[in-house]
């Protein structure tokens, strides 16, 4: 791959070159890393796109209301990119997602950008790649970028840490359904919305989100958040209801967090998470590409899991063992 | 502090040693971390009590089931401790917990030993301290280890990680009420205890009861439970009821275990868990303790924050610098 020539493409908007491009900073091979991190300083950060970050459970529409957003956002002449992280879950052995993500009509429009997620299981390296592959979609001139995750621990974690607005999917609550909300989420959303606000559930899904406006009340004031937020909006994707409505109030909380210069802090807030994040990770990695350290390493875990040396004492003995002159 | 004495005093079940050296390895001053390093190698590991993780989100009474499920096991004639992990809350910027923790008879028993959180912001930290704390109370000889949570993200997924059996307290689910759990923590979780089977709420308890032992029979097979785990019960910790029957279930998961291997294997993968974890964190605390080090990690972080550089770039460079031979 040529980076100049992809870089030009990708500017002018080239889709194929995108999506070669992300395919790049999909890859873990140290040559293409080092040509992925070329790439995008080629690129630069001189485009920035609308990040909304989209958390649910399997089940409560997800598809569904990225497919009716999205549409109205490009029925607008807003480009559109949506990308997804799907933590293979480490603990069942498989993908999370159950079916494939469907989203027909905006996967056929010209305005829009689809890309499933990679199939990774260490979160770590999902959360760089789609970070990166972000900023390819700002580069390529996309005004809204779309990262939507399941609501699982750390992958929700991560994705907000990347997101300008977190938003959360929600179902309409029963007395004999589960909600997926807890209260660490409650506190890093900045929206939530409540589908299917359509045919039998309607009724239901109003009081829901009825619900959650009084525990978002109850349970926060954020200094990010202006006056009357974080709200909670009833949708339903189905029928497209409410979504307008739903824009709206995004661009009213972005605008206003633009005029009070939270925006730029938050976004360097979080370039500076992933910096340390990318240190940790990569000392570890550069450390054990030495034969005798990962021996070393390896050792010591042994060790360890027999219950014969503490984590914190055999960590100490590696880094002792590493920088002998500092020690 | 004579680390061989407090070791011996430790080990003879002497309750204010044991509080001495929790209080050592919650300290983050350098000397002490070398002392308490060496206390914890000094009383080795030929002690293991059972470890029970608890989570709950505030108010679905964690203290009054700790307080009935501890008095119950003093009166079998075990010892029980009770460690508490209460990340403060980096988003709201103060404790989590409401009030404070009240267990009074429990306090009083002779056999138990309740130890309050240490109030630390940064997990890592507060999780090698639980660990480490955890060790401590096996080594001076007590049976079961409880250590409770709130609900919050990753504090409970690192509580799970140092738990032999992970429980989860919930409430009676009502139309207007908000359910405390996730699917992430579904599939971490070893049994789901509703409480409040009590007075006007014990109809809706056995019905919730019923809701998650659904769920969880839908949502998991893992191969670490035994045929009809993870169960879900109904229990009132106010009126004491359930508790005796919910430790049978734990006993006999615990048994089963045991006897298949997973028991040590589980344990064998956390240590090597912790062990990664202690690495990554002290590679960068050791580094960064050179002046030189620190302010090229704060130039680069600088950079990052001003969009100047992507995150993986100004890792990688902080990395060449530090290893200019090997790069």
């Amino acid at each position: 791959m040529n980076i100049a020539e992809t870089a030009q493409k990708l500017r002018a908007g080239d889709r194929r070159a995108l999506a070669r491009a992300i395919t790049l900073v999909e890859s873990t091979r140290p040559q293409d890393r080092a040509k992925a991190a070329d790439l995008l300083a080629t690129l630069g950060t001189d485009r920035q796109a609308l990040r909304i970050g989209l958390s649910g459970t399997p089940g409560v529409g997800k598809s569904t209301f990225i497919e009716a957003f999205g549409t109205m956002l490009t029925g607008q002449g807003k480009r559109v990119a949506v990308l997804a992280v799907d933590p293979s879950s480490t603990r069942s052995g498989g993908s999370i997602l159950g079916d494939k993500t469907r989203m027909d009509d905006l996967a056929r429009d010209p305005h829009a950008f689809i890309r499933p997620s990679p199939s990774q299981t260490q979160l770590g390296g999902v959360a760089r790649r789609t970070r990166e592959a972000i900023a390819l979609c700002e580069a390529a001139g996309f005004d809204v970028v779309i990262i939507e995750t399941v609501g699982v621990g750390q992958s929700e974690t991560a994705v907000a840490e990347m997101s300008d607005l977190f938003l959360l999917l929600l179902a309409p609550a029963g007395g004999d359904e589960l909600q997926g909300v807890k209260r660490g989420i409650m506190e890093t959303c900045d929206m939530i919305l409540v589908n299917k606000a359509d045919g039998d559930l309607k009724a239901q899904a109003m009081r829901t989100r009825a619900d959650y406006a009084g525990a978002l009340r109850l349970l926060r004031k954020r200094a990010r958040d202006s006056e009357g937020f974080p709200k909670a909006l009833a949708v339903s994707a189905l029928e497209r209801g409410g979504i307008e409505k739903a824009w709206g109030e995004m661009q009213a909380l972005a605008t206003w967090r633009q005029e009070q210069g939270i925006w730029d802090a938050r976004r360097a807030e979080q370039a500076r998470f992933w910096f340390h994040e990318e240190v940790r990770a990569g000392l570890l990695a550069h450390l054990t590409a030495d034969a005798q350290v990962k021996a070393r390493l390896a050792t010591l875990e042994d060790a360890v899991a027999a219950g014969q040396t503490p984590p914190a004492a055999a960590a100490q003995a590696l880094i002792s063992a590493l920088f002998p002159a500092k020690a």
